[in-house]
């Protein structure tokens, strides 16, 4: 017996002592601490929680100039991966800013209109059919970033991407037994005013989901709590937080909520083209605010997806865009999800300006705003103006930050607007 | 013009009379609540909360016989989809059971012995590699389904899985240019007894992660805050948190950590084939002590995963292992990852048991536990005996889940022990 085996019996025979420690319930007390070894396991037990030392936060910085919602952005430039946590998923609310406190056994999701059988359907029974969980982004449409948003945080931050889990839309049509002639859904919420909203059938039997999971746990209220639906690639406001009753139509109706939220109601709004958002990428590293503290290499890091299925490509220049680079995809790829890409880059000290540019699965290019004003037959200026602005389409131009050769990073769009 | 354009403007002018009202920094004061609106979003701004409805927590339901480690199980019966939220991973907590309370700033990982240029990297340095991001369960050789843990989170809750990003260990490594003949690496944490472990080098040149990131935020403090070993598919113990030290070698070391875990030091734990774990999969719905309600229509619900790779297959069994269906694969499936299987099952209410059983990609199936006793020359009562039992590798049997007459579900390893 050597001298490791000889400390190993003993140990053993201390451990012995210890056995009833951990009492059935949980650790009741804790043992010695060293060093800086301090917090009990009990604390933490049941629900974990994030180090003190991690601080990243949402931010709600303003209201929008009508007073009739509440942004709330997600920190992007803290992000890492392509997960979003749940706590910090960017979130919208609109007048009266309630979220509903809903109990999920009470919950009843109908689906009526040109069907056979209407439904009424418990969260209970929604769990009796076959789920999907898929990893998709959000983002709300007015995710249009502005030479005031300094930050990415703030010009960028209204998308998040979470694995979502859900009944295929398609099997409770199915089930309900869809007329001939039925062309849209109307999708509506549980709060007030009610979130409701026209959707194409087409899609509806493609890959929308009735979502009650969220990254692996229930839906969080401020996401729709029990249930939302999920409709992949479409701009955010079609994803109806705390569904309770779809519609089957032969038409697309004006609800409250698309004659409410825009200035201009446009009729392209009832196209499939225009609720599908477009490539778009930002980078997260460096940013708007950041400080680079010397020259030398570092990761530029970021965040691509498009409503138009998979990224295929993410190029970034670091050259204001007169060359590119394929940067690398740091993640799995998923349809209609963020994508983290990266390149290294060694900083020389000198000035220079950062940007990334998106291509779909469909060959679709993110554009520079320059191109996108182009697309969109609107002057810079006009493009560049905070809502209302009269375009209530999916900004996807390209967002350049400038590296001063203090190591100052500021938004690239300065002096455009 | 039309009442409904009537009442828009009317809607537009009062809505302007509400610009100041969400002031800088968030919601101040909550507008009259109807029905069951209740939370105004003030409360949830920064990090938000789940739904007050949700109560899943994690267990530490009882010590471990040596009272030398601390086992919180994750809530596998409320999963969804194939992401452990972070505040419900299952976490072990070794003698002193104390989580370190690491300053990210001030920590340091140090790369030494066997290599031309010994490395200490702080936080900001290794964000300067290129870092990935995958999705990995992590499991405890301990997750050992015995006849007296009556459900699924108490039988197989030692198991999770997030979205991990890092750098490769294998970049770091080249940096630090490994000497020929280094066969191993040996990798220490942070905390009191230092959890140190030894690797096989071809591991990790292979796909071992320095992670800092977990499901989109830094790693938590339970696993490993700010920076964990992440060993995809090597049994848990490898993936050492509150990472600080990779000493690379020319030999495996008995640390501390192999010497005092393990009754029996196994000469196989040297062996890369003896890290790795096997295909497994558990039914998470329905599982023990749930209760179906009636007869009828049931989505039998679970996860797979192996070390050896990506889920190939999972078929389920509703009479006991005589026959079996593939089950429908409703995830993505990533490798050496949970994977999410269904199956569209009708209860007839008479007495049945439910299996279920993952083949991986290298072709390895699950076994029952009859064939797991036979593959270890073991007879099935010491196999289903709570440790110490001799036995330290994966336990990767079927549990299959006993249906009652009256819809109670059981344990179906009860009788065997």
């Amino acid at each position: 017996m050597n001298g490791k085996e000889v400390d190993r019996r003993r140990f053993l025979k201390k451990g012995a002592g210890l056995a009833g420690w951990a009492a059935a319930g949980g650790v009741s007390a804790a043992t010695a601490q060293t060093g800086d070894s301090a917090a009990p396991a009990k604390d933490l037990e049941a629900y974990g929680e994030r180090s003190h030392f991690v601080t990243s936060v949402r931010i709600a910085p303003d209201p929008n100039p009508f007073g009739l919602t509440f942004h709330v952005f997600t920190p992007l430039q803290d992000s890492v991966g392509i997960i979003t946590p749940s706590s910090l998923h960017y979130t919208i609310a609109h007048r009266p800013y309630a979220i509903p406190d809903i109990n999920p056994e009470q919950h009843r999701l109908m689906i009526h209109g040109m069907v056979d059988r209407p439904l009424i359907l418990s969260m209970a029974d929604l769990k009796r059919f076959p789920s999907v969980s898929r990893i998709h982004y959000l983002e709300c449409n007015g995710n249009k970033p502005q030479p005031a948003y300094k930050t990415v945080q703030r010009a960028s931050g209204l998308t998040s991407c979470s694995e979502w889990t859900g009944v295929p839309l398609s099997l409770l049509l199915k089930q309900a037994g869809v007329h001939n002639g039925a062309k849209w859904i109307i999708a509506e919420g549980s709060e007030d005013n009610k979130g409701a909203i026209s959707l194409p059938m087409a899609k509806a039997m493609d890959d929308m989901l009735v979502a009650y999971g969220q990254n692996g746990e229930p839906v969080r209220p401020q996401n729709g709590f029990p249930l939302r639906l999920l409709v992949p690639g479409f701009e955010g406001l079609c994803n109806v937080k705390w569904l309770r009753r779809i519609k089957v139509t032969d038409q697309f109706y004006m609800t409250f909520n698309e004659f409410d939220r825009y200035t201009s109601v446009d009729p392209r709004m009832a196209q499939l083209t225009n609720y599908e958002q477009r490539p778009k990428s930002v980078i997260t590293f460096p940013s708007g605010e950041q400080q680079l503290p010397e020259r030398g290499h570092y990761q530029i890091t970021g965040l691509a997806w498009s409503g138009g299925g998979a990224v295929r490509k993410v190029e970034v220049s670091t050259d204001g865009g007169k060359t590119w680079k394929n940067a690398e995809i740091q993640s799995a790829i998923h349809r209609m999800a963020h994508t983290r890409f990266g390149l290294d880059w060694k900083w020389d000290g000198e000035e220079c300006v950062l940007m990334s540019r998106c291509t779909d699965e469909l060959g679709q290019i993110q554009p520079t705003v320059f191109e996108f004003a182009r697309f969109w037959k609107q002057p810079v200026k006009v493009v560049l103006t905070p809502p209302p602005d009269g375009m209530s389409g999916h900004h996807n131009y390209i967002l350049p930050w400038k590296v001063d050769r203090d190591g100052k990073v500021t938004h690239g769009l300065v002096g455009l607007a």
